[in-house]
C-alpha cells in the first residue's frame, strides 16, 4: 500500500505561513472590494463543457480540464466514432463538465442566468480558483486564484475612474507604493489603424509596436514593414516611437494623430475624462500612465484597457489588469449589457510583497502562549485557565502530552511560540502560573488576572 | 452562438446574500480553529489518482471525479485494451488526476511529503470545497465545502477534550444553543462484539442497534438473531436497550457489561477521563451525551467517536462529526502516527442558522451611502465626497450614470441603501449634501462633517 506522495505538476501546497501571507492579499483585496460597494458571489468550481467551450479560442479549448463522465461512459460512443480513436471528437461525448478557465465566462453565465435576480448595474466580485492545463513554469500554476471585481449594466466612464481608484486603494494598503497603472484604449489603437489605412493589421501593429523597448524603434518599422504596414502609413504615427511627456502631452499627440479618426478621437476623449478625474481626484500611492502599446486582451476589450506593474525595483510582469468590454453576456444570449473589471494577480502580488519584504510580521496567525503539561492534574488546571484566556481571545494551547519539558520546550520553540506557561504542583497549590519568556528566558510568578494582562 | 446557460447538476452558484452567510458560518469556524492553536494548509483541488483511489472503497472510488489528460489521450491505449471498450480499465490509463473527495486524505498524503517540515504534535485545519459524484438529492451537492479540524502526531485523550472544547465554542459562537455532541469509542463496540462472543459481528451488531429509536427492542433482537447473534449474547447487553440515566450512571452500566473485555474497559476508561474533564471545565451551550449506539465511520475510528446533532427543534441529520483514528498515514508509508479531527457541515450548519433566523442583520455587507447622479460637475464633487468616506470605511457609492432620479432612487431601494445623497448645483454651491433616509423619507442638508458622522 505504501506509495511516495507527490502532488500533480503546477499544483501547490500551502503551509500555514504560505496560507496566512495569501490571506492577508485576498483579505486586503476583499475589504476595498466591498468598500466600493462590490458583492461578492461564487460559481461552482465546474461548468457544462458548453458554457466554456469555445470562449478562449482554440488554445484555450486545449487548455481546459475536462472533467470525465461516470459510470461506462465508453458504451455511449457508437462504434464507428470509437473506431475512429479520434481524441478530440470523443472528448465531447465522454466528457460533459469541465474546470472554469477564468471567473469571467462564468459571471457572464451567471448574469444571464440570474438576470432577473439582478439590480443592475451590478457590481461583483469574486475570487475563486481557476485551472489551466498549461505547461507549468516558473510562476505559471495549474490551479491559481483569480481575484476579480467587475461591474455590469452601465457605460458610465466613472466606473473606470472608481477602478483605478480602487487598484490604488489596495496597493496602498499592501503598502506597496510606487505601481504604475497603464492605461490605454481600444478605440485609440482601433483608430491609429484606422489612419495608418490597416485596420486588418490592427494586431501586427501593436505586436510590433509592443517591442520598441526591447528592439528600438528601427527594428520596430522593420518589423512593421515586414507585415505589409507601408512607409506612408509608418511615418504618420511616427509620435508613438517616441512617446514621452505628461499625460496631457501625450492627449495632445494622440489628438494631432487621430484628428481624422472618429472612433481614435473617441478614445481619446474616454482617456481625456478618466485623466481629468483621477487628477483631480489623485491618487494615494499608485500613479498613472498612458501607454499606448498597451494591448492586453485586445480581442475582448472594446473601451479602456489597464495593466498594472509592480515597482521598478522589482522584476515581475503584470500584476494586475483589466478594461471594459461592451458585449460580455451577449456569447449567452443577453445583448447590450456593457461592463468593466479588473484583476488582481495574487501569485505575483505576493512574489512581490516577499521580495520587498512587505509581508506584516503579525500577519501569521501564532500560539501566544503553551502550556507545559506536567500530568493530569496539572493539564486539568491549566486548561482550565487556557479557556478563559480564549474568552479573551488569546490563542493558548495545551502541550498534549506529559511528555520530558524539554521535549515540550522544544516545541515552543519550534513553533515560534513567544510564552510558555509551567504550572507544577507548586503552583496549582498557589493558584499561580510561572512564565516563561522564551526569548528572553526570564520566569515570573503570577496569578490568573496577572496572566491574563502579561499576555494581553 | 445564444445558448441558455444552466450549471451541473448537484453545483451551486451563490448569490451575494449567500456567500456573506456562508462566509459568516466560515469566518465564525475559522477564528475559534485559531483561537484553539490550528493553523491553516490548503492542498490543491487535484490529486494524482493514485492518491485518492483505494482510499473510500469501492463505491468511494465510483464517486470520484476523475480528470481527462490532455492531448490525443486514447492514443496511449494499447489497441488490445482500446477493444475491450472496458470504461475502467481504461478509465486509469486516459485519466492520472482526480477532485479531491474529502480533505483527509489529502491531508495524510500532506503529512507525509511535508514530514520533515513539520512540527509534531501538528495541529491543522483545513477548510476547502470537495467533489463527489453522488446522485444530487435534497441537501446533498456533487461540490461542497468541508471544515476540518485535526490533529495528528499525539495520543493525548487531552485532544478528545480540546475538541468538545472546540464544537462549544463555535456553536456558542453561532448562537446555535442546545447542540449535543454525542460520543462513542470504538473500543466499546469492540468490546460489545467480545462479550457476546461475535467479534466479526460488529456491524451486524451496531446497524441493529441503531434502529432502537424506529423498531423498538423487540425488532432490534429479531434483526440480531437474523443475523445470527445467539439469545444468549443478546441478554448480556441487554442494558443497551434501555440505556438512559446521567453520564456517569451509563458509564457503570458499561462497565458492569464490558468487565471481561480488555479493550471494552480501556474505552470506558477513556470516556470517563473525557466525561470527567469536560464537566470540570463546562460547556457553555452545548452538551454532552454518551450514546452507544454511534458507529459513525466504524471502519476508521479506533478511539472516541463523535457527531454533533442539531437541537432537537430542527430536523436535520448530524451537522459535525469527528474521532480518533490511530493510523491515518499508514497508507502513505508514515506509521503510528495517530491522529483526532472533527469536521463541521457548513451546508446544513446553513440551514439550521436560516431555519432558526439565526444569522445576525448585520452578516450581509451593504452599502450605506448612494450618490446620485445629476451630472459630471456634480458626479466628481460626490466622487471627492465618497474617497474620504471610504477612508472612514464608510460603504459609499456613486450610481453611474446621470439617469433618471426615480431610476436612480429604484436602485437605492432594491438593494436596500439606507441613506442616498442628493448633490445638485445647489449643493456643489453651497459646499453641502442632501441626505435621504430612504425608510423615513426625511432630508437634511449638511456639511461634508456632518455627513460624515451622521453615517457613522
Amino acid at each position: 500500500m505504501a506509495q511516495k506522495p507527490s502532488i500533480p505538476k503546477g499544483t501547490r501546497d500551502f503551509s500555514p505561513v504560505q496560507v496566512a501571507k495569501r490571506n492577508y492579499i485576498i483579505n486586503t483585496i476583499k475589504e476595498k472590494f466591498q468598500l466600493f460597494g462590490f458583492q461578492p458571489i461564487e460559481t461552482p468550481s465546474f461548468e457544462n463543457s458548453d458554457t466554456l467551450m469555445g470562449k478562449y479560442g482554440e488554445e484555450g479549448d486545449r487548455l481546459i480540464f475536462k472533467i470525465l463522465n461516470s459510470g461506462d461512459y465508453l458504451n455511449k460512443i457508437d462504434n464507428s466514432l470509437y473506431e475512429s480513436k479520434d481524441s478530440k471528437k470523443i472528448t465531447s461525448i465522454i466528457s460533459e463538465k469541465a474546470l472554469r478557465y477564468d471567473l469571467t465566462v462564468p459571471f457572464a453565465r451567471y448574469v444571464v442566468q440570474h438576470q432577473n435576480e439582478i439590480d443592475f448595474p451590478f457590481k461583483r466580485y469574486q475570487i475563486q480558483p481557476v485551472w489551466r492545463a498549461d505547461r507549468p513554469q516558473k510562476g505559471r500554476f495549474r490551479e491559481f486564484y483569480q481575484c476579480d471585481a467587475d461591474v455590469v449594466g452601465s457605460i458610465s466612464l466613472w466606473q473606470e475612474v472608481d477602478f483605478i481608484k480602487l487598484y490604488d486603494a489596495v496597493f496602498t494598503a499592501l503598502q506597496l507604493e510606487g505601481v504604475t497603472i497603464k492605461m490605454n484604449n481600444r478605440k485609440i489603437l482601433s483608430g491609429i489603424a484606422e489612419v495608418i489605412g490597416a485596420s486588418d493589421k490592427l494586431i501586427d501593429f501593436t505586436v510590433a509596436l509592443d517591442k520598441l523597448d526591447k528592439i528600438g524603434e528601427e527594428g520596430v518599422k522593420k518589423e512593421m514593414l515586414n507585415k505589409g504596414i507601408s512607409e506612408t502609413a509608418i511615418e504618420k504615427v511616427k509620435p508613438l516611437f517616441d512617446f514621452k511627456g505628461t499625460s496631457s502631452e501625450k492627449v495632445e499627440k494622440l489628438k494631432a494623430m487621430l484628428a481624422t479618426s472618429e472612433e481614435g478621437m473617441r478614445g481619446v476623449e474616454e482617456l481625456e475624462f478618466i485623466l481629468t478625474a483621477v487628477e483631480e481626484m489623485s491618487l494615494e500611492t499608485a500613479s498613472i500612465d498612458l501607454d499606448v502599446t498597451l494591448a492586453r486582451g485586445l480581442n475582448y476589450y472594446t473601451g479602456a484597457i489597464f495593466e498594472v506593474s509592480a515597482p521598478d525595483t522589482v522584476k515581475m510582469g503584470s500584476i494586475g489588469g483589466g478594461g471594459r468590454y461592451d458585449d460580455l453576456t451577449g456569447i449567452f444570449g443577453l445583448k447590450n449589457i456593457s461592463g468593466m473589471g479588473i484583476s488582481f494577480g495574487l501569485d505575483r502580488i505576493y512574489l512581490v510583497l516577499e521580495e520587498l519584504n512587505l509581508f506584516p510580521e503579525t500577519v501569521t496567525p501564532v500560539t501566544k502562549v503553551l502550556f507545559i503539561n506536567f500530568g493530569e492534574n496539572e493539564a486539568l488546571y491549566c486548561l482550565k485557565a487556557i479557556q478563559k484566556l480564549r474568552k479573551d481571545k488569546i490563542v493558548a494551547e495545551l502541550y498534549p502530552d506529559s511528555a520530558k519539558m524539554k521535549k515540550q520546550m522544544t516545541y515552543a520553540n519550534k513553533r515560534s511560540i513567544p510564552f510558555v506557561v509551567l504550572a507544577g504542583t507548586e503552583e496549582v497549590k498557589n493558584k499561580s502560573f510561572t512564565v516563561k519568556d522564551m526569548v528572553s528566558g526570564t520566569q515570573t510568578e503570577m496569578n490568573y488576572e496577572k496572566l491574563k494582562e502579561f499576555l494581553q
